[in-house]
């Protein structure tokens, strides 16, 4: 599956896809004397024989989907989504019950690369995302990833209940984030585990709740009564961690 | 203290200030037929008796600061930063031991806003940031943090070493969240507790973590190694919330 957006921007996200190996067309950089980070990447880019265009800044900005360039950007061949079985197969790969995170219509697209950023750290071995809902892999997300996005398999499905199904005949176990929930400290969350995570105004969706093993509520005292996408996805991930390390 | 900023954008912002009662000198909303949730925020101004006045959106569009008004913007008297006695008097209303946020070098308002609203969300009882480096209360502020700004203290200080010696005589125990720390799930969380986050780049400066009772690290597992800022503090917050209500 190929995504239309082929642009990467910032100096370590481009780093990154450098050092990964993903295939850079060529690489658009401020010219004049580059500071020593910007140097690094250049380096990087001639060790690997990609073509650099040198522009003022002036270029860099009106090319620039994110306004934040840091006086680089990378035309990519494409950026490409991975499959659910490519998910599996990194938790495979590291002898690890696979930790995936699933979300359920998040449209904005700094919400969903700091989740597949978060994904990464944490360890969870990818994030499938819905299909006609989703954003797609843009500039964007690749940058509020941190370059997350060239590591963690993001897969895209047409029907997250349909997948649902099928990952619980491989052994997963599903626990949504949702308000209603039991408190999350109180579940058991350790196993092959899928967290779900709703949009942050309309929640998860009532048949992929009907469909989880577990809903689970992170505990709230204050007047505000939920927390951004991508913390609450950070705060549940990390309590599915915590037990997996002292399990 | 006073900030210059003096906007609030959005519904659930512009809703929840009036609910709450904050100083709001008038209203700018966008004409034509409002729907539900514009109609609920007109009828609360008018209840209060908050003069409105009906534009085109391209002159809201104009106005906004942050670009997602949403017909709705609310000029306020003032956005008062509240003092460190005023976070230390909310936990005692509530006959709690402390749980503050110290914010050592956040610069990004969106940020800074995610964070006030986990802070609020998890049950804290404000959070402190550094005067001359830190972002003031603006509109972008108030609408990432959902409105907690209107009900969690912000104080802000010259000197974050002599405030954290000033809060030490008070019972208060610090923690930074620092990747070079312990485990946090190792650490002991209970009591009277601050939290330090840094800046993203930077992470928490060496006086600060010096002066430190505890430097907590978030287990990292991917390639990537370091989260977004208002993730880490949401992480590192309700570890601090779970051992409190496992306590």
């Amino acid at each position: 599956m190929r995504d239309s957006s082929s642009m990467l921007e910032g100096r370590n996200v481009c780093l990154e896809a450098l050092r990964r190996g993903t295939s850079i067309d060529r690489l658009i950089i401020l010219e004049g004397r580059p500071d020593a980070s910007l140097s690094t990447v250049i380096r990087e880019a001639k060790k690997r024989g990609i073509r650099i265009e040198f522009v003022p800044r002036s270029r860099l900005d009106q090319i620039s989907e994110t306004g934040k360039h840091q006086g680089v950007i990378a035309y990519t061949a494409s950026m490409d989504f991975a499959s659910v079985e490519d998910i599996l197969k990194a938790a495979g790969d590291k002898s690890e019950p696979p930790l995936i995170v699933m979300l359920d219509g998040i449209t904005d697209p700094h919400n969903l690369g700091a989740i597949i950023r978060t994904a990464n750290v944490c360890g969870a071995h990818g994030v499938i995302i819905k299909k006609h809902q989703s954003v797609g892999l843009t500039a964007t997300v690749a940058k509020a990833s941190a370059g997350a996005i060239m590591h963690t398999p993001v897969a895209r499905v047409t029907n997250l209940v349909r997948t649902m199904e099928d990952l619980k005949k491989r052994g997963l176990w599903f626990v949504c984030a949702d308000a209603s929930g039991e408190n999350m400290y109180e579940l058991s969350l350790t196993g092959s585990m899928c967290l779900i995570i709703g949009d942050e105004g309309k929640g998860v969706s009532k048949l992929v709740r009907e469909s989880c093993d577990y809903c689970g509520a992170i505990p709230m005292k204050g007047e505000i009564s939920s927390l951004n996408a991508s913390v609450a996805a950070g705060v549940f991930l990390y309590e599915i961690v915590r037990q997996r390390m002292s399990g």
